[in-house]
C-alpha cells in the first residue's frame, strides 16, 4: 500500500507532454536538429524521420514494400529513429510502433525551403503534419525560406518555440494543423506572426530538355514562381513583408461552393 | 485570299476538344483502357500515364532525378506516352512537352480501388486530377470500388461518359476537380449520381511486424477502414447505397473557421 502510494506520488507530478518530430529533408538535415533544440525542454521529444531526403513527396505512403525503423543517436538526450519510408509513413509508424499511442503534438521541419501557397500540397513536411491532424494529433509544420544547408535557423527557432508554447496543452482543435513559413532574414528583423490564408501562387513549370550520353531525351522539372493572388491576407504577402506566416490547414477538401452549383447543374441519372 | 478563306473554312469547323487521360495504376492497367474506350469519341484523347503502378503517391513530384517519356501503342487510334514519373509529373509533362498547351479536360483513372473520404489525400489518381485543376484545367478522377485486375468497368464507363458529356465544353469553373467513385455493382443496379461532401472516414492503421530471413524487423502497412461520419450527404454513404459519388475538390487548404479563432488566440509577437 505504502509502495503504491509512493508510486502514485512519484507519477502524480504533471506528465511531460510528448512531442513527435519529423521532417522531409531526412533525419540528418540541420533543420530538424534546429527544431529539436528549440523545443526539447518543453516536453518529451521523440524524433522519427526519413533516412534520406523526401522533398516533394506530398502525401505519399508506402504500400508496395515493407518499411524499416532503426534507432539512431543524433540528438543529445533525445530518442530518435530513422525510417525508410516517406514523412507520412514516419508519423503512422511512430504512433503505432514507437510511441504506441498519440503524442500531444507533432512538429515537422524545419524544412529547408518555402512551403507557402500551393506548395503545401506538394510538401512532405506539411503532409506529415496533416497526417498527424487527420489522426487527431495537433500539428505544426515549419519551413524556412532558405534552401541552403548552412541556413540560419535562429528566427525559425524563436517562432517555433513561441508557437509551441502557446499551443501545447491548450484545449485547441484536435485536428489543428498549422503551416508556418519563416522569412529568410535575421531574427531581429522579423516583424511577428500573421495568421493568413493560402495564396494562389505557384510555380509555372517548364521542363528542361536534355540528351543523355546515348542520345536519348530526358527532362528535369524546373519553373518560375508566380503570385497570381493580390490579397494582403495571404502567406506570400506576409512573408514578403517579413512576417512569419501561419496558415491553418484543413483536410476536408470538399469544395462546398462548387457542390451547391453542381447540385443544380449535373443530371444525376 | 481564296486560299486563306479556304483554310479558314477548313479549320472553321468546330475543333475537337482535347482530353488528357492519366492514372496511377500505370499505363497498362485495365482501368485506363476502360476510360479511354468510354470517352474517345468525345474528343481528341491523349494518354500520358506512369510506366509502373504509383498507388498511394499522393501529390508527389519528381525533383531529384530526371524524367523519361516514351510513345507507346496501347490504345486503338489514340496517342499515348508512358512516363517514368508520378501521376502529377505526367500531367505537368503532358501540358509542357506533349500537348504544348492546356487540354480542355483532364481525366484520371479509372482507379482500381476506392478513393473516397480521406483517401483523396493519398491518391495518385486524385492528385493528378487536382494538379490539372491547379493549372486551370477542369478535371475528373474516377475510381471503382474493386481492386481486382479483372474488375468490371461497365458502370464506371457509363457514368464517366455521362459526366464528361455534361462538363466538356461547358463554361464551368476552370478549377473544377471532381472525385468520382463508382460502387462495385452491375451497372444496372447503380441508382445514379449523388453530389456529396468528403466523409471523415479513414483507415485505422496498424503495421504488421515481421522478421526477414536475417532476423531483422520490418513493417507492412495494413489497416481497417472506419467511418466516423454519420452524415447522409457523404461519399461513403452514397456509395454504400449504390450511388456514384461525386465530390467537388478544392486546393485551397486554408481552414477559414480555425483562421478566425487563431486570430484571437495566438500572440503574434
Amino acid at each position: 500500500m505504502a509502495k503504491a502510494l509512493a508510486k502514485k506520488a512519484a507519477t502524480g507530478k504533471k506528465k511531460k507532454p510528448v512531442i513527435l518530430i519529423t521532417n522531409d529533408d531526412g533525419i540528418t538535415a540541420p533543420g530538424i536538429k534546429a527544431l529539436v533544440e528549440a523545443v526539447k525542454d518543453l516536453g518529451k521529444v521523440v524524433v522519427v524521420a526519413p533516412d534520406k531526403p523526401q522533398s516533394g513527396m506530398g502525401h505519399a505512403i508506402t504500400i508496395g514494400h515493407p518499411l524499416r525503423l532503426h534507432p539512431v543517436h543524433l540528438f543529445d538526450g533525445v530518442e530518435a529513429w530513422q525510417c525508410s519510408g516517406t514523412p507520412v509513413d514516419c508519423v503512422k509508424l511512430a504512433v503505432d510502433k514507437i510511441l504506441k499511442g498519440k503524442p500531444d503534438l507533432c512538429l515537422s521541419g524545419v524544412n529547408h525551403g518555402a512551403n507557402h501557397s500551393i506548395n503545401v500540397i506538394y510538401s512532405g513536411t506539411m503532409s506529415a503534419a496533416l497526417e498527424a491532424a487527420i489522426e487527431s494529433i495537433p500539428s505544426i509544420g515549419f519551413s524556412l525560406l532558405d534552401y541552403s544547408i548552412e541556413a540560419d535557423f535562429t528566427g525559425a527557432q524563436k517562432y517555433a518555440r513561441l508557437l509551441v508554447e502557446q499551443i501545447l496543452g491548450k484545449n485547441i482543435d484536435k485536428h489543428l494543423c498549422l503551416n508556418v513559413n519563416i522569412p529568410s532574414a535575421p531574427a531581429e528583423l522579423l516583424k511577428g506572426i500573421k495568421i493568413c490564408r493560402q495564396a494562389y501562387a505557384k510555380y509555372e513549370e517548364e521542363f528542361a530538355e536534355r540528351k543523355d550520353p546515348h542520345g536519348k531525351k530526358y527532362y528535369w522539372l524546373t519553373g518560375e514562381f508566380v503570385n497570381f493572388d493580390k490579397g494582403k491576407d495571404t502567406d506570400v504577402w506576409a512573408l514578403k513583408n517579413n512576417y512569419v506566416s501561419v496558415v491553418p490547414v484543413q483536410f476536408d477538401l470538399t469544395h462546398y461552393i462548387l457542390k451547391e452549383k453542381l447540385e443544380k447543374f449535373i443530371n444525376t441519372k
